[in-house]
């Protein structure tokens, strides 16, 4: 039975809007194809008649007109895009035609979602300092960016391990990530069926999809590390890229002479990746494969379109580990490989840590920076202490929101299971909704201009009581809602000038609205004003009733 | 029926000890008094044989050996040092007996907690960096010191409000809150039962308590700020200073001609008590009665040893908002209230926003050691972002390790229900350990001499598969090993060699182990060892097994 066959699975994928929201498509045209590009937005509806349009990650799932069919798979929109071009310089890469002055379809798609310039997109694409993960086998996906001067993106994690979950579980989460904003996913599938989960995942993905292929190539040979050769993982990395993997994590800068350096740590090696690199090298006393061959693997990379991402096998997994000689002199290596790739015309972006105490993490970004000319970082976290199992989602957030304030282009959730067990699908969630608010706290503070109407729109919302727009503008209006009615269900509430923190006496945005219409209808709005003898008001106030409190509504 | 009648209340309070830690006592001697000061710790037993000890706030609640009985109060352990010493310089402060240049026993005490220098702990409280909150009327309570040079500490607020929760729900919350970790508690309480409630957590409470009195004084007036005179408030002052309240918010700064410097915000005043001031201002159109009358305060202040958080009460409540010049010029204001109530031997701290962006923090921070002498700063988070109700935990977790980081000594803990509800007793302990690690990930990069240690006993009990040392040290053991438990619940999953993120034959920790041991027996734990020509070694390791995983544990 092949994965498309299994009729089980549709039940379980979500459909429909986010609550408050609706799907819409803003039209943008392409001058040199002449094709009109459909770009999806969350739009949502104000009781004040506006709307605020939001970037939106969730696909054709979260659209009413459209019908799913997870069998089928999702509209491979890109298809003619990358039919209509051939290559230049030798590479079809969004890196080729970038430096070539090409601006694709994809990234004037990207600058619609962005609010930027499509050259802008091109700029930062042709020197590398931005990349577009779409391999041409993945025409379903919906182009993205990941640059620092771009909005800092959130990948999740999915995936099945020899121990737990299934096909059709891991297409819910798919489904459920992107819902709630992932902008990439990785299938990190290490137990059964990995090709048929990695084909199901790719065909229904309206995001870039990243895997690391020495998972499935260690499982090709029992999961002994020492059996792994370049042939099996180049025919596994050929596998994956046919099947439209858009960017794959490889461990090539975990080096033979490394592999000692980290005999002393407090944790040792944590990467899996990287450990089984380290074992090979040991058992063969040869340099790592990865690096031998990377200018092959280069090729079939180029071919596909594929995006390197360069793993940090040997990244701390304790504060205590973190900066070390080994974790900087891997660095040096990536730094090497992303100048060799991109002479392929191959698009690369570099993982980072993992575990880093704040004071640490801006040398990270400013060593990647400078080591891999400015090629985006992906970090996963990092987590800024190891003493919350069961709350790494948020050390972790700690140090995301201060390591993409630094520069990282995207972030790697962590859910709250890291260390424990694998996500379910309400971890999915909670890692997601984190991320997103990490990555959004680096967008305001990096002056992001869509970044802050965000927040403006919501805090005014909340200043007028529109309680159902502040709802449908949260990044969880479900949650949000919940939470307010548990202590005031009744419906009066939803419209009632106070909440249960303060209770109606004591509501501090009410009174500060009765001192704003005061100062306003009296002129007070200036020090001078106030200043100016105006005793004679303070009366009027007090007519005006300076009661600062509504009977409860209910 | 005066609260301690109620018999319904003992049932509520948990007791007994966290999941493998246990209380013990350290011994100090104090060779002025002669007296010895039992220091509580928390010490988490390890299965290799040694064990951890750990700051400890939760009170006799969780040691085995006491008994508990709410109606009585826990013991009052400082009485007779309150009783045994007379004021110097006319103030029996903490902040007198240190520029005197005595080393009180409470001093000593929190020298013994935080692992410092008692003589550092006087210096640091004579400059008025440091504070203890100690009203000379709680002497149930365990000194603690706030500054920027000791661990940072966590505020946990409770009380009940005019639409929800009882007193004995709020015992409980004082308890559950210090067993997690919150360092004060503020009872915020606005509804019924003010004084009662007060009361019966005062008498139970290990940790100091502050509160806003401004809140019961209009309680006084009906709710309506402009009926408040100096009279109600000092009067009120002094009946929560007779009950022993360790700390007091007062919001001195927010002046008649600062009001119209909110009108034209996006959400104007969100502080409770700077919006009653302002209303009050307005309605008189004559100056703050706090700041008029603020040397009488300092007396009343001085007499019970009453610790000032001088309240933002003009403090953004969005980001929009942030770092403003209302903000500001109430923080000059502040600035020169502490230097009057240093001046009568009274301690001082300065409240702190809100809702900042990341690169808004820093100036904070700066700003009020410059104005306000180096005052400890109690912050309440800030969120870095509006846009997540319902995980305001985490935003402001964000921006609480960031400020602390940046020198903020306490922060106030937020719970998931901010600007939704009033938090329940769940939401208190989540509210709490977020904020722990928040505290934990500033202490750690401030290099605190007891921060690191933790993060490593943990880091190392989890790369040698000791599940169970690895829960019982975490910030919450009960919900780290629920989780792993959710996915291996067998016992042996307790011992296995792997988890079920990746599985037995992915386990790079395994896997790591197994390189370390054999890098470490072939002396190969250097680079040059490596570069040696060792390729024979290379077959033993094939037959040593470098099968990198065991059989499941089940």
């Amino acid at each position: 039975m092949t994965a498309l066959d299994d009729r089980s699975v549709q039940s379980t994928v979500t459909t429909g809007p986010i609550t408050g929201s609706e799907k819409v498509y803003h039209d943008v045209h392409d001058p040199d194809s002449g094709r009109t590009l459909r770009v999806p937005q969350r739009r949502v509806g104000l009781s004040n008649g506006s709307h605020l349009d939001l970037y939106d990650t969730s696909g054709p799932y979260t659209d009413t007109t459209a019908s799913i069919d997870v069998h089928t798979g999702i509209p491979a929109t890109r298809e003619d895009w990358i039919a209509g071009r051939g290559p230049v310089d030798g590479a079809s890469t969004q890196l080729a035609y970038a430096k070539a002055g090409v601006t694709t379809p994809e990234m004037r798609f990207i600058a619609a979602r962005e609010g930027m310039d499509p050259e802008f997109v091109r700029s930062e694409v042709a020197i590398g300092r931005a990349v577009i993960p779409a391999n041409r086998c993945h025409p379903e996906s919906e182009p993205m960016v990941i640059g620092k001067n771009f909005l800092v993106k959130v990948n999740a994690n999915i995936g099945n391990s020899a121990v737990t979950s299934s096909v059709p579980e891991e297409m819910e989460k798919m489904v459920w990530a992107t819902r709630w904003g992932a902008d990439t996913l990785m299938d990190l599938s290490t137990g059964k069926r990995i090709h048929e989960t990695r084909e199901r995942i790719i065909r229904n993905s309206p995001v870039p999809v990243g895997t690391v292929p020495i998972y499935q190539a260690v499982e090709k040979v029992d999961g002994d590390p020492a059996k792994l050769t370049w042939e099996i993982y180049r025919d596994t990395v050929i596998e994956q890229a046919e099947q439209g993997v858009d960017y794959m994590t490889v461990h090539a800068g975990v080096l033979l002479r490394y592999v000692p350096l980290t005999t002393e740590r407090v944790t040792g090696i944590v990467s899996r990746g990287g450990s089984i690199m380290a074992a090979w090298c040991l058992a063969h006393h040869e340099e790592s494969f990865l690096y031998t061959h990377f200018e092959e693997l280069c090729e079939i990379f180029r071919d596909y379109d594929i995006t390197f991402s360069l793993g940090d096998g040997l990244r701390p997994g304790s504060v205590a580990d973190a900066n070390d000689e080994a974790q900087f002199a891997e660095l040096r290596t990536l730094g090497e490989l992303t100048h060799i790739a991109r002479s392929h015309g191959v698009q690369v972006m570099i993982e980072g840590p993992g575990h880093v105490p704040l004071h640490k993490i801006a040398e990270n970004v400013r060593l990647e920076e400078e080591l891999c000319g400015e090629a985006p970082f992906y970090t996963l976290g990092p987590l800024a202490t190891d003493i919350a199992p069961g709350y790494d989602h948020i050390t972790s957030a700690i140090g995301a929101a201060q390591v993409a304030w630094s520069g990282t282009a995207m972030l790697c959730y962590v859910t709250p299971k890291e260390h424990l067990g694998l996500p379910n699908r309400d971890d999915v969630k909670t890692g997601v909704i984190t991320y997103k608010l990490a990555a959004h706290s680096a967008d305001l503070a990096k002056g992001h201009p869509r970044a802050q109407e965000w927040d403006d729109t919501l805090s005014r919302s909340r200043f007028e009581f529109r309680w159902q727009d502040q709802f449908h503008l949260a990044l969880d209006p479900d949650t949000a809602q919940a939470y307010h009615d548990e202590t005031l269900p009744a419906e009066g509430a939803k419209t009632a000038h106070f909440c249960s923190m303060c209770g109606p006496k004591f509501c501090s945005m009410k009174i500060s609205q009765d001192v704003r219409k005061y100062a306003h209808d009296n002129g007070l709005s200036t020090v001078a004003a106030i200043d100016q003898g105006m005793r004679e008001k303070s009366a009027e106030f007090a007519e005006q009733g300076n009661r600062v409190y509504l009977p409860v509504a209910e």
